[in-house]
């Protein structure tokens, strides 16, 4: 199973790569820096998990690939320009992405500044297009969603509260609301798009959003286990990175085994969430075994 | 008139303030932080000037006045967002702005970073939300118009122009190109938004939005003006910044008088877009007149 869903991720992730390529022209003029700088930062070969969450749950309803894939692209644009934004010198001061030079070391720091906000605009104009859903209900829905999960209740509020707590002492519940909001609401709103596409019944998109929500608490349990076991070169980042900042994750309150128990939990969990999907769904149960068993 | 615009950009203002108060609550949470940012760098006193053209043009189609307050406040945020992050240190490092200390030195480099970066998302999701407009198809429209003026296309892109071409000789036409992206995108939409939610015809959104354009660059060229020509004591701000950094100016290229004289006709062509609005478009017309002789 684990094979086929690799071979299913890779296969996606041309689609989600090609509309990319496409939504981020290079224009002709001086700005054609930022554009550089934001493909750049979004075309690096990422393994598109929160794209393969949108086309995979928009598969279940149908939903033309084209017109999934656009969505896919914009959320994977968000989490790029996140990203460029952690690595900033005053946020992270990361200088490797993906074994790469950062974009604020491939470029200057004003320019991904830049660059992250110009990619957070197009995150939204490319789902408020007509080209992403006829419906235009469908397309203000994406944007509040997304919206939601990016701001200061999800993504950005996560982030600060990261920022607020470093050295401090975070219980486990506490370190699951920081997590729920800085990597987890995305994640959801991934898994959540794929029902506002299909115009799914309200209950469909209750499930689909509480799989996100435990996959994705459980990939960023996985996460903080690699960051501790796993190597750079297996996952292509400076590795051991939050236990030397003393960033508080669940690995450093409960424990390495009692984290990879929880995640597991949560994997197990989040499956048993797509059961009325039957087997349309299989891929999505598969995905969530493969965060917690991902060695990258 | 101009009293009584003046006492009328005041007013509404005050009902912007009101909206901005009410979109951007402060939280329990750890994240209070950020939204303390966030108030900091809106709540700031300002002029909004973007926020009187959207509720000035949505007056003209009888828009309900709290739904043209909740898009004014998003346009103000936007506009709120790109001044955090012009400021910081990578940027026009700025330690000032209105007298205040920039938000960068009221919190820090990363809080700033943030708190423009959530100020975004938010600008989208209050758009997004039903209560702006009972219509999906406005606020599928407010959002497209808004993410296309800030995005590479819009204000990042002019923003990336300003800093590739520091130190080049740009010609009129560049430095026209430059302004219309930098700040004219995001004031034409802020006039164009009261056609998108009044559902007005497509020749008077094309109208609003050549008022916008042609106010835009009056606005600019008198701010370029007044970094010449006003004191510390008007504008709050730093002067001569513009001509330290050796920055691509109309008043650079074409000097002061030829610069006012440009400034002037724009405004007048500015104002002659309005002429099938009839009287209810006086304040909008007195506008276009105050934008070019404002001190501050």
């Amino acid at each position: 199973m684990t094979d086929s869903l690799t071979a299913a991720i890779k296969r996606v992730a041309v689609e989600v790569e090609a509309a990319l390529e496409t939504l981020l022209p290079l224009p002709d003029g001086l700005e054609a820096r930022l554009c550089e700088a934001m493909r750049y930062a979004t075309l690096n070969g990422g393994k598109r998990m929160r794209g393969f969450l949108v086309m995979e749950t928009a598969a279940l309803f149908g939903v033309d690939r084209t017109s999934a894939a656009r969505v896919a692209a914009s959320v994977e644009m968000l989490h790029a320009y996140s990203l460029v934004h952690d690595d900033l010198p005053a946020m992270d001061d990361d200088d490797l992405r993906r074994g790469k030079p950062s974009a604020h070391k491939a470029f200057d720091e004003a320019t991904a500044i830049l660059a992250g906000d110009a990619l957070q605009s197009r995150a939204f104009e490319v789902l408020a297009e007509p080209d992403t859903h006829s419906n235009p209900e469908a397309r203000a829905e994406l944007v509040l969603a997304l919206a939601h999960a990016a701001g200061a209740r999800g993504m950005c509020g996560g982030q600060m509260i990261d920022m607020v707590a470093e050295g401090q002492a975070l219980t486990a519940d506490e370190i699951g609301r920081l997590q729920a909001l800085k990597t987890g609401r995305l994640i959801q709103y991934s898994a959540e798009a794929g029902a506002i596409l299909g115009r799914a019944a309200p209950h469909q998109r209750h499930l689909l959003a509480a799989y996100g929500r435990d996959i994705g608490a459980a990939f960023q349990i996985a996460d903080d286990l690699l960051d501790v076991e796993g190597t750079e070169e297996e996952t292509g980042k400076t590795m051991g990175k939050d236990v030397a900042a003393g960033k508080a994750t669940m690995v450093a309150v409960l424990g390495i085994e009692r984290a990879r128990a929880q995640a597991q939990h949560l994997a197990a969990q989040a499956a048993s969430h797509l059961e009325s999907f039957g087997p349309q769904a299989d891929k999505l149960r598969a995905l969530a075994h493969y965060m917690v068993t991902r060695r990258n």
